[in-house]
């Protein structure tokens, strides 16, 4: 299997997408192509010792950064990191495709470029989130802004086939996400939306709410992209605000230093239950062939997570299962 | 001043309403009228001692619980303290209402009995949520599922009023919800609000994202009631969850309990700034007397911060203001 990695994209492009696939490559029994400037990935990549038959280098000599309209610079930077790897995808010279770097742009390759699996309406960007009952799906966090009932039931079936087939969760429940738990509550969307699903071959347990999402109450949480963004940017800010408080709590004196230690195995166990990188990327459902986004802020090792994630998504088959399910 | 308490609304009622608002006739200066049934309000009232002259009671046969359909029941249970409430705030027999029961209902005996200012198009619930730059305003949260861009301009208006004249917070920053940064980010509906909210006379920073929540990036966050209800109950479940894993964590053994007796100072102040009884209730903004919405799980020290919070809103002259700027 051949793991396409976009060299260039990221906060930490190149170093954390290299050292993450070179560790992947030792020890996942992966192949791994990177793509971006050959020099650039040559001097990052000396750093390291490997197999050098299981890693290749393909070419692209420029990147689209985090500040261009992503349509727009698909269709115009044939050369682009994301772009290259998106054609080698599509032309079968790699299995899947990872990249930490533009969120819209993969959207657009994935979408331009790799195509639509026929018969789903819109792909749509699935993120693994913490909760207290283990990983969850929020699905569509944040490709399709304006959605329609149909696009909401088709996320709903995508993320059941992912987390079953995945996951390893059999019988994924789904819950609409909604301002209330009854079936009236709602806005149009989800009103018009709640029916279909119910009709839908899904596990349906109805209208969740945003307090469920760190419950886990349900495996798949089913929202239009903007919802579903406002939720994932909600849930990593608080996140990265609690940790940023717990951690002036802790660091304010001798005394809570001191207390600080003895209660150190539990906070790392719970920042491990709660930390993104453990999760892998948020995968692209709906296209012919899989696409993952990686954290724009992955290390090596959140690198390495989503590499062993894009294993089982190509090794799990569910694109024929989606295929299957979405006609 | 008078405060319209229903003594009848909330998880923790009449228990603590009574010895919340009882508080308050001791400590605040105002006057307090209970509403609900004479004998439970009596029976309640017998374990306190205060000043009578400050405490008074109005009988309201019955009440409208959280599972009733909220308009519908408004409208047909004329004797419901809510609606006894209501109608005491609007003939002036009180000066603010509040009410720690049925969401839905108080927003509709507010918009049906109290009434609309004459400008405003739709009143909208505003709560306060903690952050790392102390408490921010969300308008709408859950008042509006379905919203047009001119209700979201007004929504920021009364928002900036309110956070100004009761907050005290000088040129509140206004901030849109949306799903990116850039002006060219969002749905239908912002996209259509943004340039509208640009010329309104407003301190307008541009679209926020769901991680500037908790970072309390502005002073107003204005989107509509069916992402701020998401909004609202995805920040109170991830609070909950936190709290409970660190709760865990500390009473996992002996020596993390004592680590926690170490760090409890810490503890105690984090708790405190992140939680929503320090903020009293949440504002209906739009009616033509001030009517607060205290929340469901308040105990006595939260109806007691409501009641503070009420007595600000009278003082602010704020009504007066959001009439001004909403023709």
């Amino acid at each position: 299997m051949k793991i396409i990695i976009d060299a260039m994209g990221g906060d930490n492009a190149p170093q954390a997408p290299i050292e993450g696939g070179v560790k992947a490559a030792k020890e996942l029994g992966v192949d791994i192509v990177f793509v971006g400037k050959t020099d650039i990935i040559e001097n990052e990549l000396k750093k390291h010792v490997y197999p050098s038959e299981k890693i290749s280098i393909a070419h692209a000599a420029t990147l689209i950064s985090n500040h261009e309209e992503p349509a727009k610079a698909v269709r115009s930077k044939k050369d682009s990191s994301i772009v290259v790897a998106a054609n080698m995808l599509k032309n079968g010279e790699g299995d899947v495709l990872l990249s930490m770097g533009n969120t819209g742009a993969l959207l657009a390759a994935g979408l331009l470029i790799v195509g639509r699996i026929k018969g789903v309406l819109r792909p749509a960007l699935a993120t693994l989130l913490p909760s207290a009952r283990g990983a969850k799906m929020l699905i569509d966090a944040g490709a399709n802004t304006n959605c329609k009932p149909e696009n909401l039931v088709q996320f709903g079936i995508m993320g059941s086939i992912y987390m079953k087939g995945v996951m390893e969760v059999e019988k994924p429940t789904v819950g609409l996400m909604s301002n209330g738990e009854e079936e009236g509550k709602g806005d149009e969307l989800t009103k018009e939306t709640f029916p279909l699903m119910k009709q839908a071959p899904l596990n349906f347990i109805g209208n969740i709410e945003g307090r469920d999402v760190m419950e886990g109450t349900a495996d798949v949480m089913v929202c239009d992209g903007f919802v579903g963004n406002v939720i994932l940017k909600t849930v990593e800010g608080m996140g990265s605000v609690v940790s940023r408080e717990l951690k002036t709590m802790f660091m304010g004196s001798l005394l809570t230093k001191l207390g600080a230690l003895f209660v150190m195995n539990g906070i790392k166990g719970f920042r491990k239950k709660m930390d993104y990188r453990e999760y892998g990327g948020a995968p692209l459902l709906g296209t012919k062939k899989p696409v993952i986004k990686g954290h724009g802020s992955s290390d090596a090792k959140a690198v390495y997570n989503a590499v062993r994630q894009a294993k089982r998504f190509v090794e799990s088959g569910i694109i024929d299962e989606i295929a299957k399910n979405t006609n």
